[in-house]
């Protein structure tokens, strides 16, 4: 990426997140203060690029616009785990600067070094300060405590979770009930000024960390209530190989997303497989 | 379908449903009786073809069997709403028996004349009473009424649940809770003596009842617990060009699947489309 590209990029979030910060996502309008000369208000929210028609998926001849996430980097708590591994792995290998977070900054540090590709280790607190978009890949037992350690660092971003509550029994894996109706809605409660998203739940941790495997076949399934975060992360989605970022609803509907990865798990135990969504007919 | 094939399908099932009768659904072996001569008793379940190898979808080369289910007749509850007159318009295109069934015998006619292919019409009553497999596509808000004033004719019957427990707001669809956990599992817990599996919970009844739509590109998702109704109504479902049918885990994991419907339907709305599941890697 061009270094003027970059340069831009990085302001445009670093106002998004300012504004954030002062005054809440749902208050981005109208600024309060001048726009750059030459420059529309526009520009100062993640830009989008010029739509651009998709090719070989979705409704033939179908346009949407795509926003551009080439270079955020981006922080993974919980990035020692399997999942959050595998995504730190596809981030890396797709450009973006990757801080895999723990609460050991030591196991941090090496499990990036098992990634490669640039990526670094923190512990959470400092990955949630540093990273523009963070990834919430931690264990269902001990998220909300971590999450509420980390309201001050994570308010005014974007912030993802990909947490399944379940558990398992003799019959295999079944969901657990959440009070706030989900891991995604959890966050949110935990996490008034943050921008909270639901995605990445089905994505196998297999066939992420798997070098055989160049493409990841699935729809990622993005859940919120902040079209201009669901946007992003879509778009975030779709710099693995082979998936797709899909709207899935608000984040009231995050429960059964979550959930399905009982079934998928199920799925993968009757037919020997790493089982994954697709939405057909978009 | 030749005729002695037809005989011998009806005669397993009434065998089958026979059993289930005196012993209950879990009780299917041994047998109390002596086998018929030159039979073993293997037979009188219900049939299986010989392995056949899918092409063309699931993984390649994979080999499973399939239940034939040819010929067996098929009664919908609730067969006057749009997703009942839809599967019931597939399922007697592709040739079987198939009993619309709603509280008013006039309106069940009314809606049978309006599939014709040989199509009928009766009282649920009957219909519970008379078809091989029954459909449950009866609107939430009623289902376990219905559903317990069915327990006798429906005792020993594979009862196919598809009923989506939503509510609607201005934000648009959403879960409603259900006591038992989930639609299906209500109706297992209201009729202890039939064989209940979910499914056909995501196929649009638009694409179900539009004449130019020959495939429906979608996977059902089929749960339960007794692996011979589950992989019977797997088989049922491919009945209907297009789609596959999954094994998608035990009716405990069946509360996701139907909820999912209201993603389907946010998608719909943001797509413009007709959304439904495809399961990949299998």
């Amino acid at each position: 990426m061009a270094g003027a590209a970059r340069d831009r990029r990085a302001r445009a979030l670093h106002l998004l997140n300012h504004r954030l910060r002062r005054t809440g996502p749902r208050a981005l309008q109208p600024p309060d203060h001048p726009a750059p000369p030459g420059r529309s208000h526009r520009t100062t929210r993640l830009r989008r690029t010029a739509p651009r028609v998709r090719r070989g998926r979705g409704r033939p001849g179908m346009i949407w616009p795509m926003t551009d996430v080439t270079g955020l980097s981006i922080g993974i708590l919980g990035g020692t785990g399997d999942q959050g591994k595998g995504l730190a792995r596809r981030f890396a290998l797709a450009g973006h600067p990757v801080i895999i977070g723990s609460r050991n900054a030591q196991r941090a540090q090496e499990a990036a070094e098992s990634i490669g590709e640039g990526a670094t280790g923190a512990e959470n607190a400092e990955v949630a300060a540093r990273a523009d978009i963070v990834i919430v890949a931690v264990p269902w037992d001990g998220h909300k405590e971590l999450l509420e350690s980390l309201r001050e660092p994570l308010a005014g971003k974007i912030v993802v979770d990909c947490v399944n509550p379940l558990g398992f029994d003799k019959q295999g894996p079944f969901p657990l009930p959440v009070e706030e109706g989900s891991a995604a809605q959890q966050a949110a409660a935990v996490l008034p000024g943050s921008r909270v998203v639901g995605a990445f739940h089905h994505v196998s941790a297999v066939l992420l960390l798997d070098p055989a495997v160049e493409k990841v076949d699935l729809d990622v399934l993005v859940l919120g209530d902040d079209r201009e975060a669901t946007d992003l992360v879509q778009a975030l989605a779709e710099r693995i190989p082979g998936i797709r970022g899909v709207y899935g609803g608000r984040l009231r509907n995050a429960h059964q997303v979550e959930a399905f990865t009982a079934n998928l798990i199920a799925i993968n135990r009757r037919y020997k497989a790493h089982a994954g969504l697709r939405i057909t007919d978009i």
